[in-house]
């Protein structure tokens, strides 16, 4: 299955170079710094020993995200939000995706009272920042929770599941893995699936930014995403064990 | 296809009733009050005759969105958004939401360079608000482009589909369609699915709440969802033809 | 007393027909959807078990409201306070004056320590939606402090007094009660009272728009106000005795 | 008709002394620091050759005010606002009085498409602060016009009348002239009356803050306010003659 | 020393006329209204019997300062801060400069868990306002702490140096004292000195605006800073001894 | 000189380690990520064809710049700016402190109506991040230059001068050079230098942080200054001639 196509010369189920590399963030408790072709997310894990209001005596934990993308990581310099005073809309949204992407695979009673904040930031942007963004925060996540484990602060074990996203579209009529800005941008429709190793769906987004589409065509969409992300699970684990 | 335990005693795949009166807003080009059991939206379509700075002399038109709940719109009051300084990132989602699926049906070359905007205001909330407020912005912006036709403003017909959105969901392990606020609290997972009456698809959110589902769950989700969206393009329709 | 030229062929001493609409608002503890003409007030009281810091301790309870308008409730699109992130001053000087006019007729220690917020939010503005809102929000609290006695929460009765509001002017010359928009718009002076059905005074903003007027046209302007409140005090009373 | 309950030992009808000097703020085309007893308010009048948006081409000119209060004007110290980030609600609704205030005695076709500014900043609160403040704009507006009109840039005289308020007030069940913050915080009613030379009654704001009041009684404030304007209009043409 | 060619005539190393009026903000525990020249800045410390959160049960002392500037205090009108919902750059590092300069000479082990709050408002600005602030600010922190030493809140004395500050400049070539705003703004380098009576350097903060200068310049500056400040030092004991 | 009691083991003329790294902000006109040791910041440099309107009509460029943290950049997470929703007092002044230290070294006649934004982002933080900022940013404000150059966009040299900074300190009595965090957070004092290769001093910003300092410590501390910022110079010169 491949589509001569593609501006970048990729098959259609092709992902692009994925390179994990943790323990960037020097203070943080887990941190991966990882690149999908030109895009680049710094990924940090923060533990603190307090939960929001809404989770105070409850014995359960929280873990949330927060996302930013540095003003000249796209092509042309974006406002900063911090100077705006404000995150955009398309922020918030994300960064709301990712933290139910990570809720979905630990179990926060097994966590207890903390918090843990997944810090993504986007150092170079080219297409499929948030997908990135998910797949390198589950690791930096995995990576505070061993660590939370080695020190015995933690007994059991929080993660149950291993969570990992890519994106898919349409681009000239042929459904494709992984797409870079260049196609994203001309795409007829967009999807983002957040999926488990163990084969679950965690969440879909799907959008049709030209045309619509139906059920079959969606139906290969979320094909390739399986064989995508099958290679991203073995791509954290990877980084996960050297670090 | 019927399941007992549904708290409201419905059909796995029955919607609520369904009301849409029009003319609600009296000052707006067009508007529409929908109903869906006791979710109530105020959706109001207000026509400007310039677009936005990325749109200025490109032709081309522009639809978009805001979205609004009362504060006592709710089981318990939430704060006043304008009172608090800002948006939530669930408002500004929705938001993007309804404008991204009304644009989905709308040739912005035939609008021509005019704003629509369509503000939703959600006066009684019993779950399901966005997928009604993308219902009741269709036939507010439905009556809009026909008053703007009789009076000769636009000559060709910008409106190329129909749009209409329901949210499914899995609860207590069951598929079921148009989640009440009661069902969609506990549910497993939570979908919402806008699609167009010619059979595309336009937007996906699936999100697993608190167990990951696989495709042939989701298969079952978007099947009740093109049911109940049957039915709401009638109600649509119905409504236009009336006005 | 009637004036043949007033734009709605109504007589200089004649009110707008009011309808008070109970229930409007499903969750909340009291609400009544007033209409004075075109201008339509979704008015909902909320009860909380709790005051402001500065009550705490005190004995006392509170009663606040907040103010709001429908970006289209107008004649053009205005802009939704919470996407520009702040309230307008004129939304705050009438929040304001309907959170003191409501507190003259409540005894806060008889109830006791909670809080009372009355969200008064503009559907349909025709004029005078200040005064609509401070008359609907105390059929809301009214019926609210009503459910807290029927369920035993209150013992005593904390409401000491009926009020209502009504804007009177002085229109091409002539002074008119209950203006509406086009009316109002045009008027050399406005005046808002806000009376008691005892006869009492809680409060008067009185501009002159276009000229400055003397003591004795505001003393007609006075008189208006009374024949208006008088009307709208039986219309509470109606409402309540319904509900 | 003397009071001798006064806690500042004053006449039912006497203000506290009156001072205004002119010049203060070295900069303004007008200026005045007005000390109404312990109420010290600077206000300056700045002049700008714009308007607003609404009247550009109009051929009208805009008068309008600011208003703020320095942290430590008063017995406790209060936030900054700027350090806040927003206006109270209470500093908003006071400087619309003023510009409305000083609207309504000037002719602004006669001003052109200038924009005058009056800002008035408290440094020393001993209540009756906004009422001093309209008493001192006055007197930087018509020195920033002398100056206009000695300059030549102004043909004719846009200050068509003369403005000053006074606040009066029920304590202890007698109506009083002129409160002091002592008197004002217990007082039973409180009115702010911006009264013209000539006769005319600008703007009324009166509040029933523990005891509403009647008619009568509303008539004696008024008369008081009469008796206090005219010691104020005297006052402030001995300043802008002297300067 | 000598330098004919400075706009106001003065010498080189001659301060501009400086006058210290305490007691200007009545209610303050203390305050200094400055003049230096044509810049005068009202001064006025706040004592509050807490501290910010990281000072809670540590026994220590705060002392921070606020900084503002009336809208006209200079040549041509300023936004005014609050009104446009935050301080600028500018005003936060003078106000963190204010603070510093203050806690220098404050052993805050000895005033205890209090905070003093200086708020330095520029009243009319015509050059070196912020070192203004700080002269004034020490004479209002002065009084405050004898106030309270006075009344027995306070046993020994927090305050442990004399502090005041200046600024020099390179203009026209020439290294002088105590810019005004026209030699200011046309300076080729600008620094300010915070300095201790005992001869402590507390703060440099120098800026080359036109053409870099090196270390001989900078130590001719830095002596210049020494004459102001004995001026000065002498100017603000007097004020306090006065008092 | 060594002073064996540094933490580091460094001698108290000695630098940390020092690498800059060109390129790494893929879509930048310019860009340098610079290392002093464990501290590491992101400098990119982003080119607009417009001026700020201050400018407009001049014929001279701007060069300004934006300065952040990531939140974990920090040993505790720190809050995102973004999300708070303004940019604390540091952040702005270190900003300013950048953007003046790089105009200092071009002739804004020469670069024409441009502007030149430097993005300096910490991604890791272990002390002088202003400092690591100013001496990245001059590099990647070089090869955005050179870049311009090379497409023949310049014809003549903006760039005038090469600017470095770097901070010195006294820590346990001993003047020291470059300090990192542990050593910055116990020092008595705290100087920022930034230097010309030419010998020139563009800004000073000393601080006394527990003990006020001289002039004999002062020069010592300029002294170290001179040393350190050689082998910088040094440092940006090599990645310039490299990239």
């Amino acid at each position: 299955m491949t589509e001569p196509g593609r501006p970048s010369g990729r098959a259609a189920d092709a992902l692009r170079r994925v390179d994990i590399v943790t323990g960037f963030a020097r203070h943080a408790e887990g941190s991966a710094l990882i690149r999908m072709g030109g895009t680049e997310v710094l990924c940090a894990a923060s533990v603190e020993g307090r939960v929001p209001g809404f989770l105070r005596n409850s014995g359960q934990g929280w873990v949330t995200a927060e996302y930013g993308m540095l003003p000249r990581a796209t092509h042309t310099r974006g406002d900063r939000e911090a100077a705006r005073g404000k995150q955009s809309g398309r922020t918030q949204e994300i960064q709301r995706l990712i933290g139910r992407s990570l809720r979905a695979v630990v179990d926060r009673a097994a966590l207890g009272e903390m918090t843990i904040t997944l810090d993504c930031d986007v150092l170079n942007a080219d297409g499929g920042t948030r997908c990135a963004a998910i797949t390198g925060a589950y690791v930096a996540l995995a990576l505070a929770i061993k660590k939370l484990r080695a020190a015995n602060v933690l007994k059991g074990d929080p993660l149950i599941g291993q969570v990992a996203a890519v994106s898919c579209g349409i681009a000239v009529g042929v459904p494709v893995l992984d797409l870079d800005y260049a196609e994203d941008s001309g795409a007829e429709a967009d999807a983002n699936f957040v999926l488990t190793a163990s084969g679950g769906i965690v969440e879909i987004q799907a959008t049709a930014e030209r045309a619509t589409f139906d059920e079959a065509a969606f139906g290969v969409l979320l094909g390739l995403a399986r064989i995508g992300t099958a290679a991203l699970f073995a791509a954290q684990q990877a980084a996960i064990d050297a670090a």
